[in-house]
């Protein structure tokens, strides 16, 4: 399909970052639904680009950003809340990352968001659910090049989700070294399958389905091979993967490799594909399994239409996690308002939408307290530790970790030499959030449903000017003491806090 | 009181390495009760000695040993589950604490336990809640040399507890520099320690309370003062601390401080403690406060007595936190069960008895996979989290940092450099604790009800067999497959594990 420039009904992209292939979609919301308009495909093979240190080679990088490159071209004109990118195992696994995006930036304007593992799982998930007719219970297996995301749901809520660290790519060079195809080879790839998945098998055959899904290139050829070969309803089941084990034994290496219906591309990773599937039919006693073309690319454009209809998921998420960590939701409540109320008044950095950052501000608000669930001694640290670990379903990386730097920051030292490394946003993105969060945790130390003084900030890059009512320090000589405490910390980071009036010492 | 040399009935002694005093108490079991047979106390000034840097000078720690050293000789001939050693607020805090550690060793042979401030309150509770003859909701207060306890709770059980960095030797060292007494220092104190309650009053003052306890040093000087001003009942109520304030007010410098009832080496730090039991009235809105006797000490015999009796409070916290947590039971009682079959088996380091690192193998095992409740993905780290950072009544630091350690290596690589310090033991003794939980979890890695084989441990230094029926592989490839990659860990990490019949590689 080519290029389609009217911009209007709302076109929306995401592009799926894999370590086989990169995909692009393209979608056109047409009332409550979505018409898909154009897929692209690229076989980038990031994955095998992995050295045993997990950094990325140049030349994976090169056929990324060229991958990246030409479909920015495709989405010239789009708004940067119409497109989402999201990368999966080879780029979460990649200690030069930080290479990649950077070059990536240059060539592609939209945030590349390193999703967990977990959360892969749900939008491939989604993205079947949303693309399969039945609604029963659902088993969604997808196979992609460096991982394999498992999911059981029912309707579009997905209940056990995890990601497994195997893939067609990464099983390929790990078990049949030099593409060379023996029963040896085959087992031991399968048997590995098998022990990968071992401690969520029970689990996952307690949990039962009705319907059996596959999505991914690797399940997608399996499927082709079985058509051509004659059995036209495309169903997997144990025998016929039996069957092509066989075929697949009878060649001595992959590149000899030659079956009905499969792709010269797909030839390298397909015997490591079939013994990641087998092993999975194994363990988890499948009888038969479909294919879906939905997966993860599909997920992520349902996600946005939802946000487009104001049902973030994230909002969702934070609200569960306050309640299963028994947060005193009145006190975060009052620190997010204070903390929404301070951020309306201060001009952000230009160069990022102030709307992009503030709900972040606003979950953190509300969950800077979940490490209290641990203990009370440093309980900022525990927070910033559940809040960069926890599975936050529709979280990405990035914004788990904005997360915990927040609520890490909330009181106590500046020790800023502590802040992590982040990928999408920089620090100066951040102070500002910081000291957001900050002020409104002090200004609501009290915990108490007493109105605060009438204030307003000021910010003029470091240096942040909070006033007061003329009277304030007469009625709230702790929180002038909380504040004085807090001066003291911002000057420690080379910040400074003007208080006006400002406060005198107690006598 | 005289030593008492004869050693029926049972008797346990109880020392509190305070931040002010050492103190020790001997009790004798009579029945299901104690009967206190003797008391020492020394002051011992140890906060005092706490550098900027938060090291320990010579001279402090040379006062603690003298001490525990004539301690050592009223103990002569107990064993060691008769005598527990706690200590609180400055040994925490302490950076170089090993050497004091180190050298104590030398001189008292029982082990120095560093207890977590909210254990501490929780101890002062029970200590407190034993010997005091009212049954309903109790405050209970305990100010010592650096920290002050604050506690809520009905008969034996507490419900808040917090222990906050505020004491009489360190707040005399920040708000009374040279002993200088005025009005300006005495207000600096109270509002500072307002400020450390700040964050709990609130709470605290909803909870409520019946009867407001306060035990310690510090309240017991405030209220013999009290009773020599003519207030026969020693019951403080914030009128009486106004009217000490005032009378502390009229001299300049502590070494003047001259008040009928308070004795010489209470002075130097009476002006602080007295500021924060205002600040402490003040917050928590209290009326009156009365005395009691009982303390860490005593909370350290009563859990000894109860020790004895079977009922283990550390049972009972590690199975709520199986609970909180949703611990898959089945699989935790599956590898607790292997765990101690195996340790069964095995020598262990003759200088430790093997009953007392049992338990916390047992408690390791029931709780190994608590970190599954934050994410799957490196979930043994999140179980070494949660055990290192959570309050867990009953535990002392080493045993959780034991515990974390235990769950930390019970799969995947052994990167032993990241061993944590300890203090009570060496890691020769947690080793074989290690390979047996690692052994219990990859054996009962399919977590299902099947039986596993019959096996046999044989233990010789690094070298374990493990011994399993001659036809074991037919029938458990993957638990073969399990074994094979749990050999290359131990290899690794320089530790041998022979399996008995050797596995053969699948073919």
């Amino acid at each position: 399909m080519t290029d389609i420039n009217t911009p209007s009904p709302r076109e929306i992209a995401a592009i799926d970052i894999g370590s086989n292939s990169f995909h692009m979609v393209v979608a056109r919301i047409v009332g409550q639904s979505l018409q898909i308009i154009s897929r692209h495909k690229q076989r980038v093979h990031l994955a095998s680009g992995l050295d045993e240190h997990q950094n990325l080679n140049q030349a994976a990088i090169q056929r990324g950003l060229n991958c990246l490159a030409m479909f920015a071209e495709r989405l010239q004109g789009f708004e940067p809340e119409n497109v989402r990118i999201a990368a999966t195992y080879t780029l979460r696994q990649a200690r030069n990352v930080h290479i990649f995006l950077k070059r990536a930036e240059g060539l592609i304007p939209y945030p590349i968001e390193i999703i967990p593992g977990t959360e892969e799982a749900r939008l491939i998930y989604l993205g079947v659910a949303h693309t399969q007719p039945d609604s029963g219970k659902k088993l969604i297996v997808d196979i992609g090049g460096g991982s394999t995301e498992l999911v059981i749901g029912d309707d579009f809520n997905p209940q056990l989700a995890y990601s497994k660290h195997m893939g067609c790519v990464s099983y390929n060079q790990e078990h049949f070294k030099n593409a060379k195809i023996s029963k040896k080879n085959f087992n031991a790839a399968q048997l590995a399958a098998q022990q990968k998945i071992e401690s969520i098998a029970s689990k996952y055959q307690q949990c039962g389905w009705e319907t059996a899904i596959g999505s991914s290139g690797t399940i997608k050829a399996i499927r082709e091979v079985l058509i051509a070969k004659g059995h036209s309803d495309g169903v997997i089941t144990a025998k016929r993967l039996q069957w092509l084990e066989e075929e697949i034994l009878a060649f001595k290496n992959s590149e000899e490799l030659s079956l009905d219906g499969l792709s010269d591309d797909r030839k390298p990773v397909f015997a490591a594909g079939v013994a990641i599937l087998s092993g999975v039919f194994k363990s988890l006693a499948i009888k038969e399994m479909i294919f879906s073309d939905g997966a993860l690319r599909e997920g992520l454009l349902y996600e946005m239409e939802e946000r487009f209809r104001h049902s973030d998921i994230r909002t969702r998420t934070a609200e569960a996690m306050a309640q299963q960590y028994h947060i005193d939701t009145a006190q975060a409540e009052r620190v997010r308002t204070t903390a929404e109320a301070i951020y309306a008044q201060i001009e952000t950095h230009p160069s990022l939408a102030k709307s992009e950052l503030q709900p972040l501000l606003s979950w953190g608000a509300l969950l800077h307290e979940v490490g209290l669930s641990i203990s009370y001694p440093g309980f900022h640290r525990h927070s910033a530790y559940l809040l960069r670990h926890c599975t936050m379903p529709g979280f990405n990386l990035e914004q788990q970790t904005v997360l915990a730097t927040l609520v890490r920051f909330q009181r106590k030292s500046l020790k800023l030499e502590e802040m992590p490394v982040l990928s999408i946003y920089k620090r100066k993105h951040l102070y500002p959030l910081i000291r957001t969060m900050r002020l409104a945790v002090a200004l609501n130390g009290q915990r108490t449903d007493t109105p605060l003084p009438k204030l307003k900030v000021k910010a003029n890059k470091e240096e942040w000017t909070l006033t007061l009512p003329s009277n304030w320090q007469h009625d709230n000589k702790l929180l002038a003491a909380d504040l004085i405490k807090e001066q003291e910390y911002w000057h420690k980071a080379g910040w400074q806090l003007n208080l006006d009036p400002s406060p005198h010492e107690p006598d």
